[in-house]
């Protein structure tokens, strides 16, 4: 596992059975979080009911997208030519809707996903498969701190979009014909405060009927949509 | 059961034991094909297997939504100084995607969804769960044909718009200004060809890196929202 690890090999999660120990399992820990991969302290029961192969008390599991690093994107995305255009998915855990995001933001021309390490829903079979195959051709970057991610965006020129309730400028008034990073909040919360106030600038998409209830995916396909003509 | 169709009850569908007769069911029957309401014929063990109350051969099944009439709607709409926006659903089986069109049509400002008798997801606990209380809120149409509420709606004076691939104008190009329907296609197979035919005008959604894919409920997302706007 050590090697997988080094090696880059993506992994979704690692569990530990708790109180276990180890030098191998202090190393797996140390590189565990140099690589943004979630943890679990379980129960025996737990890594028992996954495996009954000797499992030395951790278990990973593969992920089945790549992640990779923020900054290595950014350079390779400009480096070849491109506007940056990002999406960040900040406490959409329903993997349809984030299949749906990875489909839309494909077809608009973004260039990668930023998730946070935890509070994402799997990149599994069900959002690989509700993303018609989007999720595999499409950069995802997994990061620690969404904020920290933001501060990386801002070093590079990026700007930071998200909507909030009773912005003054509607979608259509954002300039995303520079590099542009849109972040997509739940649909019971929102984006989170802190990461709302670090945004380069905020939107509404205009409602009638007094219902203002879209689903995330749909709002991610109107706003990647406004950002795709902007660059047309 | 009679009465309650005579009443205008909405029905989701009426299932029929095979080879029962007689004057009720004949009733049944005619009743069934005036009000739009689908029919199946199935074997008595179906029945048994629905309900131990004594059936007499026939079991009508309550939609969670009031189905109404299409030239009623497009009336009271008129009426009421809207201009009519509405939205038809051609092969959409998917009820958690009709649960979010309906969301977004609300958002949009359309007045009325009109879905055809057979061929569409039923609108279910979980299309209601995943409209957000939206198909209780906007108005139903269920059609006998989807072809003869296009010319219906001719007759009224809206325009039938539709997408289809390598379409010369682009979504943003059409004048949604105007009363207009806009009918949605399956993911896999699109409108049917006879009533895209019947449309006033086609077009496509812009798309980029060669993926082709967006998911209905995020197409029809993009297509309302460009509909309000060109409204406001």
């Amino acid at each position: 596992m050590i090697e997988a690890i080094q090696a880059g090999r993506a992994i979704d999660k690692i569990l530990f059975q708790r109180n276990t120990s180890g030098e191998s399992i202090g190393e797996i820990r140390k590189l565990a979080k140099e690589h943004h991969i979630p943890i679990q302290q379980v129960p025996p029961e737990k890594l028992f009911s996954i495996t009954r192969a000797n499992h030395q008390g951790v278990i990973a599991f593969a992920a089945l997208v790549n992640y990779l690093d923020l900054q290595q994107v950014v350079d390779h995305v400009v480096a070849s030519g491109q506007l940056p255009l990002f999406v960040m998915l900040d406490g959409i855990t329903d993997v349809r809707n984030i299949g749906a995001i990875a489909r839309t933001a494909l077809c608009c021309g973004a260039q990668a996903i930023i998730v946070p390490d935890k509070g994402v829903g799997a990149m599994n079979e069900e959002a690989m498969k509700s993303s018609a195959g989007a999720l595999e051709k499409i950069n995802i970057c997994r990061v620690g701190s969404l904020l920290k991610a933001v501060d990386e965006l801002h070093l590079n020129g990026i700007k930071v979009f998200t909507s909030v309730m009773n912005a003054e400028k509607k979608v259509f008034d954002i300039d995303f014909a520079e590099p542009s990073c849109i972040i997509m909040g739940s649909e019971d919360h929102g984006v989170q405060p802190y990461l709302s106030k670090a945004a380069d600038a905020h939107f509404t998409i205009p409602m009638k009927n007094n219902f203002d209830s879209l689903n995330v995916s749909v709002a991610a396909g109107i706003v990647l949509y406004e950002a795709m003509k902007k660059r047309l």
